[in-house]
């Protein structure tokens, strides 16, 4: 049975690459390299045979002699040349989703990157290919050169998985690790890791927190086994977080992560997005720089974390050649695991349900009896608190010794767990108060 | 392509269960959990129809009603009731390798957690498998839960590994956490260990390296696509490490964890299991207690680390069910991820070419002139320090005020980079000298 591929397979599998961007060079430069091995390990040959790209003039570093040209991916996608599509094109939409549609519709497997694609389109492209009977592989989609989707989908085929969470985001994870290391702020990490090629011109996709809830949309049906639900993600991004966030973290023994997490709560699942303190001592705190990292807890395995590179050429190359080769022995099984007409469409749990331990930081003025006002509406609406911390300013200080001056003093509070709505509605009658600067700084506390 | 195994293969896939301890009786309880999960993922029925123990009368926990009964192991194998056997009996010989054997060559699939059957008869058994077409899984083989078997057999296709090193043995982590976090001894941690069921009465196999050496020659195997050649394993247990040398590690930035290490050198690949000192800030030196680690170099995919339970009836539960829901799918491919005809016989590089930092500690005698003789004969070697530190023992120090006892005094020297033998030749000429009151300790440092 398992010698099946390798006896009757041994045709070619003929490869169509369509985008020849960083990612592309390294997929067409690791199929030439590894050219033995692989064809070893598929019992069959791996081929490149034709390419798409916009710009065919432009020097990759690889020889593309003896590669038929395209200039249109979707007619790239229908050749009779190839037998599997690989998509580095991006986007959503439009030649990519064409191209990968056409491939589909054409009888061909489909190997993809596109993060985008999937979040949006993924139910209904893995449908299309249940209907062909062909592949629909997207393993570099989510935490780039991390098998996550192969552990989701194939190695946790016993489990009930009961969380998953993650580092999902090398840009967003770089800045905070600078900014916690060198106490600089968002803006200054962001501009370096602009210079450095780690974040975009256009940073917002990424610090804004779509680009992983795009991953973690992914991630979310293959652990749950749930239709893709991308719209149902609370979002929030980095470029709030202020250093002396960071530095109360610190203090009070967390560290703060941009996190994509997954979990199933009482009221459905959860989706969310969002800055996060995680205990130093977690597994996922150890992870810094461009790093990502998934942490996923089941009910047979308990816990397991992977770790590695999110994104880069070869990291991501490393992901697609796998998908590739798993194509090549007809191994690929189905998209998410299980076929789309058992996906379950998820209950949503809606944000304001949330319930964990909240940070707050408040820029409290110096009125008398402000600190107890603000407790008494924590504890009016059941919210419990583990720490206070209040930290005279420092500027405030340096103008006025005795320590009275007017002027905010920030005070963090830790609570114990509570619900996103009591938070909310505590934090409205403290601003309506009057005794707070500016909004609250609100960050959610993940347990381990 | 891929809907075949869902189409062709609608027969329930029935399992015979040789072993039926915490992991047997896990496998059990998960498969009929999972089982519409488990069907709908594979395409077809799972059903556990034989099993086979040694005491029949025993309660597991698990209703064992309407099963088939087997006193022998072997006759379960070769019975036709069933299609897989999930071999958990253990042992390398004996009753286990009768009974996976007798399940191949009567053309049956076989999944087995059992390291040490592997690592001795491993590539013996992929041939049967290989030859019958029929699926041989181990997932379970190495660090219980986690998927590192997968891994490196299918998700690093694309990459030619260069190392491989990980925690593979829960009690000796736990042991060594012990004694670092608490200041413990070596004895005192085992008896605790013992106490609280993660050392087995008779701990030599764990705490002298021989299981994390099983698991290692299988790695690898499937990292180096090399025959399985466990007997090159050079092999050095935790009992030697001392109260002091974890002190001394924390002092100078380090963790000692026993590590497996394969790494393919000039000299050939070297396979080693040994006390290592670790940076502290490695992911690997972050894992404490019974939880086990693997970090992977390759160079694709740069650095991937997988942390999670090495051990316990359901981790392994999780890694067993995986890949018998691979062999229902008809996705499990070759043993080793390559036919074994194409497995290279590895060329063993000899520990004494090993090259790496060194930490060594002496007990110095208070002689005039002994430290300067130490380096002295390390200069002789080629031998570069990074660092000296010498402590004044502290029972001298209680004896005699002014410093100066006659009791040895621990003196820690780190090296640069070196090779093995030039450090047990510049040792023996320390011991020979006469300045050292026991044999040196000497522990390998591992470079990230």
């Amino acid at each position: 049975m398992i010698n099946a591929p390798l006896s009757t397979a041994s045709q070619p599998l003929r490869i169509g690459l369509a985008g020849l961007g960083t990612v592309g060079a390294s997929v067409l430069r690791i199929l030439r390299r590894q050219e033995n091995a692989l064809a070893a390990r598929c019992g069959r040959a791996i081929r490149v045979t034709a390419v798409s790209a916009r710009d065919r003039t432009r020097d990759r570093g690889v020889d593309l002699a003896g590669l038929t040209w395209f200039d249109d991916p979707v007619a790239l996608a229908k050749s009779s040349e190839i037998d599997c599509l690989v998509e580095l094109v991006g986007g959503s939409d439009g030649p990519a989703k064409a191209a990968v549609e056409a491939a589909l519709a054409s009888g061909k497997s489909v190997v993809t990157a596109n993060k985008a694609l999937l979040a949006h389109h993924g139910v209904a492209l893995a449908t299309l290919a249940e209907e062909q009977g062909v592949a629909l592989a997207f393993e570099a989609s989510s935490a780039g050169g991390i098998p996550v989707v192969k552990t989701l989908r194939e190695a946790l085929s016993g489990n009930n998985v009961t969380r998953l969470y993650g580092i999902l985001n090398g840009t967003c994870n770089y800045i905070l690790s600078r900014m916690e290391i060198e106490g600089l702020t968002f803006e200054a990490c962001l501009a370096d890791a602009q210079r450095l090629g780690y974040a975009e011109a256009d940073p917002t996709f990424d610090v804004e927190g779509y680009d992983t809830a795009h991953k973690l949309a992914i991630l979310t049906s293959l652990a749950f086994g749930t239709k893709i639900d991308a719209e149902a993600i609370h979002v929030e991004g980095i470029s709030s977080i202020a250093p002396l966030d960071l530095k109360m973290a610190d203090e009070l023994g967390y560290r703060i992560k941009l996190l994509g997490v997954a979990e199933r709560t009482k009221t459905g699942i959860e989706q969310r997005v969002h800055p996060t303190m995680v205990p130093k001592s977690s597994a996922i705190a150890q992870v810094m720089g461009v790093t990502n990292a998934v942490t996923i807890d089941a009910d047979a395995v308990r816990e397991i974390t992977l770790v590695g590179p999110g994104a880069g050429g070869d990291p991501t190359a490393s992901a697609v050649v796998a998908d590739i080769a798993d194509v090549a022995r007809g191994t690929a099984g189905l998209p998410f695991g299980l076929p789309v007409a058992r996906l379950e469409t998820p209950t949503r749990a809606p944000m304001q349900r949330h319930e964990g331990g909240y940070y707050v930081r408040l820029a409290v003025l110096d009125h008398p009896g402000a600190a107890a006002a603000i407790a008494t509406r924590m504890a009016e609406a059941d919210i419990s608190l583990e720490s206070i911390v209040q930290r005279r300013s420092e500027s405030a200080a340096a103008r006025d010794p005795s320590g009275r001056s007017g002027a905010p003093v920030p005070v963090v509070l830790i609570t114990y767990a509570t619900s996103e709505s009591a938070i909310r509605a505590a934090l409205e009658k403290v601003s309506a108060d009057g005794h707070i600067a500016e909004p609250p700084q609100v960050i959610r506390i993940e347990r381990e």
